[in-house]
């Protein structure tokens, strides 16, 4: 086993930069190794995000490095969709142990490079650390055509609340753990590698107007959907679950609150929870059956004393897992 | 003592979001806790920059945490400065061991801050993450008006190489090691808060045309003359020192040889190297007058067999600290 340690600095980067970064567009100027790069703006809004992970918080034990780097890609610029904007590139820092092994971080960066490809998502540069463990962090440049992107709040009773994406696989995982979750290839299957919509946010750009709040759902739906409605200071209540695997649907006998204690809990399916004003719902509904996204409209936006989730009536608790407190 | 780890992760969010993140300008829509700021572009072209830093590598013995934050902060938008640019804002992720004092975190943040005031930089989000070790990544956005901000490479033989900033203390910690340098406060007092001239990046704008390549000075003087010149595929010709604290000057009894040995070691004084037409160069230097940056011209772009820098006449190998492989 060759380790990272062996090499220099500037080969790490060699290694990195040759395989990840793109190059110069029509108009630019600066290109690797240049401490910044330059960028022509494509709209009249720039989005700018960042999103860091501890490698070791992404891996799920059928995650091999590519898949981590495919994920902590996918889960930065899923920050952009759902403010209806167009990811257009990023800048990736790495923490990198010296014992690590060459071929995991040539995995990792071989994830990275196809979500990249995947999502036209440009990587310009970054920056390398020894670190005692191994941790990634992503800046993300979008652009959008929205004068107002949508924030987290805005709801108000009467939208439509709109769930792009597929739930229940990482809810089976925090369910029933690691181990069980092994045997079901289909669990692991949809968690492997996270998949985001990016054409969610050419129609919330399109439609701005009519989209009253976004998230995207990195940390579970039922939490999401609680963020934005105590956000909102309204209600959210779900009559239906969202899309869910076949399998899924086969275990919990079709039942819709057993579908739901899935759907609600899990991670990182990093879909899309938006309100859509009711006079445009039929708009926006026709544009994601137009590029294929999956979607429900799982409830609406409600008047509610205590605002929060609401399933079947009664006020729904949604846990977060907490970095520094572990499930709070 | 309390920990970072006594709070739950919205606490320390909201502990540093209240603290360093910059509020909506005009046009402008989203905010904490949204997942991406929208920022309307300042000039025709972005500049877009990542650094990050192991906390500890940047922790010299008298820099308190809420240096370490300045540093950081300074050296992130150097990049920008270097390249022709104005740093406008900048997104910071973070790792922290749950078991750093709260204090500790707190003063970083701190001097973040100041920094962020200091140079009129946003701080416009981040992300939070548990750690191992002390981390930081900071993603700068920056915009400017130069068609074709200077690159590393670049420089002709015949250009005049300008270097702004003030060396010599970084290089004498390097020299003679954290003891004897803690007892020299010249030492101490221009390293515990490195400072980058933002008028640099004006004129490298302006006079993009004039200036034929540029980098800033992280890693040391002499690596960072050494790099543009192996780059550009030509000598530098070294002549005159740089400024110096008077100090050293003293401790040098003003011998040129001497000071240039403590100047071309360090690192972390964040000035930029620059080459300069020779035609354009009264002009250059007349608007670094006018804006009372420190700077001297200390050589010339020449032809060489070796492209490398040259040190009266003889090659000059300069060392850099190799994150993985130490000093190098």
């Amino acid at each position: 086993m060759e380790t990272v340690g062996a090499l220099s600095e500037e080969e790490v980067i060699a290694l990195i930069a040759g395989k990840l970064l793109s190059k110069t567009g029509i108009g630019e100027h600066l290109s690797h190794p240049d401490d910044a790069r330059d960028v022509i703006p494509r709209a009249p809004k720039i989005l700018f995000s960042m999103d860091a992970y501890t490698v070791n918080s992404l891996k799920l034990p059928w995650r091999g490095y590519s898949d981590v780097g495919w994920s902590a890609l996918t889960g930065a610029i899923s920050d952009i969709v759902a403010k209806g904007g167009v990811p257009h590139a990023c800048m990736v820092a790495l923490g990198i142990p010296p014992e690590l092994d060459l071929k995991l971080l040539d995995e990792f960066i071989s994830g990275m490079k196809e979500a990249s490809e995947y999502y036209k998502v440009r990587v310009l540069g970054g920056d390398t650390n020894r670190s005692a463990e191994m941790w990634v962090a992503i800046s993300v440049l979008g652009f959008t055509t929205a004068r107002t992107p949508p924030s987290r709040r805005g709801l108000k009773p009467g939208d439509a609340i709109v769930v792009t994406g597929i739930y229940g696989p990482m809810g089976y995982v925090v369910k029933h753990g690691f181990e069980k979750a092994l045997n079901e290839k289909w669990v692991v299957d949809f968690t492997k590698r996270p998949r985001a919509y990016l054409e969610v946010g050419y129609i919330i750009e399109n439609y701005y107007k009519a989209v009253t709040a976004s998230m995207d759902v990195s940390d579970g739906l039922g939490y999401t959907l609680q963020t934005m409605a105590i956000l909102s200071s309204c209600g959210i209540a779900v009559r239906d679950p969202p899309q869910t695997p076949q399998q899924l649907v086969d275990l919990c006998r079709g039942g819709s609150d057993c579908l739901l204690e899935y759907a609600l809990l899990g991670g990182e399916e990093y879909g899309v929870v938006f309100g859509v004003k009711p006079e445009w719902l039929r708009t926006v509904l026709r544009d994601l059956e137009h590029f294929n996204v999956p979607f429900t409209v799982i409830g609406e936006a409600v008047e509610a004393g205590e605002p929060g989730l609401y399933v079947n009536g009664r006020r729904f608790r949604a846990a977060r897992y907490d970095q520094f407190r572990e499930w709070a």
